[in-house]
């Protein structure tokens, strides 16, 4: 189990990043309103924000601002949200459910959230290109460059069409794993990489310790997602559970098997945290986010 | 007729866009490939490219060099393409042709369009963001700032809000022109504005002029286009003609009938043209557009 202090750490962070979130939100009430009101709904009211606690975490570490770490961290919110509501869309996994409610398709209908997910990208871009930060401006342009980066076709994207590509196909570990480090990791190092670079100034080794770091948990994230699925139903999980195994799709339990699958989220706990060896006690939320990935089991 | 040292001129950009666009695109042969040549064929091998030739000719204005501009145009030519795959998908406009080949989705399928919408975005922002340009990194940001804005929920991605809700309702000339203004004007806007940004120094009222100069302009292309929907049919268009009014949308004739929008137009081309009289002999380039724009008839 998690520590008290960082469970309370945490749901306020969560707590602080709906408040943020909801005021670089553009309001309900102005136009184009239902887009307005569908980007908040897709974005407000839940999710564990792992990637915003990873940015916090990174940016405790590195003695960044806060308000400069819950700018980061929306930007990477938003463009994993934006990835939720097109991957939900009937054309990609067709899903019904995400978090517990109506997917923001089902909620609203297709356009609308087609159109919801391309707008909450360029928000996030938006955000990190705003002036007047007190960030030299050569920094905020590496933290443009590295979302993108990481949410392009290189990443991202590019790991949601080999994904695609995947349904029905006999993976091996090797190609999963090249999967889900485009797919899900990506976005999880730039989480903690941009948490890093939120601070004024920017040592190149801690960028390396973060990066390692955030590359196994990553990995581990999708190795624990898919233990939950599952073990999980409908009921707890709030998403349509078994659905990965439904459509045929890879994953590290139906390649390793439960047991192998649960050493490997082990393995790259153990990894993560000897990644973080040369940090001190400023690393402390980072090594707990480490165990809370790899032991959450709600 | 625009005169024929202005065809040769965007005759050369366009050439050389088909080439600078293929650099920065990733190649066919890169994993993720089936994104990347889907990627490739949205963007590549067609299209008048307005917004490259109106980013260049402000950029001409600026004294720009012509890697900046190049760039830039990039830029926003990327953000108009991943806006028209996912324009023609099935939950928007539903278009089986895009300039006389099957759309995105129709050669390759709707989640491959997505994420090509999607990806394509991403790599808008990523060529801006790009260090070591030569560009003040405070000036890059104030161009990510820029296309962010005019490309979101407050720009274009409103504008095509707006448009799903007008579908089969009466709406007045206002109304109209709010929605141009914000679903292709913000774009056209950003484009010449790029251009100005793209030299190593802007002048405010360079700036200003231009701003004002495009606004006209983007105005003035969605009322020609009106007129040409009208008047043409699939064979000479390319696209499935007669769509708009098909479908019920409201447009600048059915709205003011085809001699009062060609006055329209005209009354928008001279506003253009006296946005820029403070300008010289530079702002010709942007003078002859805004003539091409409004008089062209193919």
């Amino acid at each position: 189990m998690p520590d008290r202090s960082f469970l309370e750490w945490s749901l306020t962070i969560q707590q602080r990043m709906e408040q943020v979130l909801d005021g670089f939100l553009p309001g309900a009430d102005i136009a184009p309103q239902r887009l307005h009101q569908a980007m908040r709904y897709a974005v407000l009211g839940g999710g564990k924000r792992v990637r915003a606690l990873l940015a916090h975490a990174a940016a405790e570490l590195s003695g960044a601002d806060a308000a400069l770490a819950e700018r980061a961290a929306s930007a990477v919110e938003l463009i994993h949200a934006y990835s939720l509501v097109h991957d939900d869309m009937p054309c990609m996994d067709d899903d019904d459910l995400r978090r517990g409610k109506p997917s923001c398709h089902k909620q609203y209908d297709d356009a609308t959230a087609l159109l919801v997910g391309d707008a909450l990208q360029t928000l996030a871009f938006q955000l990190l290109a705003e002036p007047g930060l007190g960030l030299a401006p050569e920094q905020q342009l590496q933290m443009v460059q590295l979302l993108a980066v990481a949410s392009g076709s290189r990443g991202m994207a590019g790991g949601q069409a080999i994904d695609l590509q995947s349904v029905g196909q006999a993976l091996t570990q090797t190609e999963l794993e090249y999967m889900h480090i485009h797919k899900t990791g990506a976005l999880i190092r730039a989480a903690a990489l941009l948490g890093v670079y939120s601070a004024a100034v920017v040592d190149p080794l801690r960028v390396k310790a973060v990066s390692r770091y955030a590359e196994a948990i990553g990995l581990a994230f999708q190795v624990v997602d898919d233990i939950l699925d599952a073990e999980a139903d409908t009921a707890t999980l709030g998403k349509t559970a078994g659905k990965d195994a439904d459509s045929n799709k890879p994953t590290y339990v139906t390649i390793l098997g439960l047991p192998r699958a649960r050493a490997l989220a082990k393995e790259l706990h153990d990894e993560a945290i000897s990644a973080l060896q040369h940090e001190g006690a400023g690393a402390t939320r980072l090594r707990q986010l480490a165990q809370f990935i790899t032991q959450r089991s709600f």
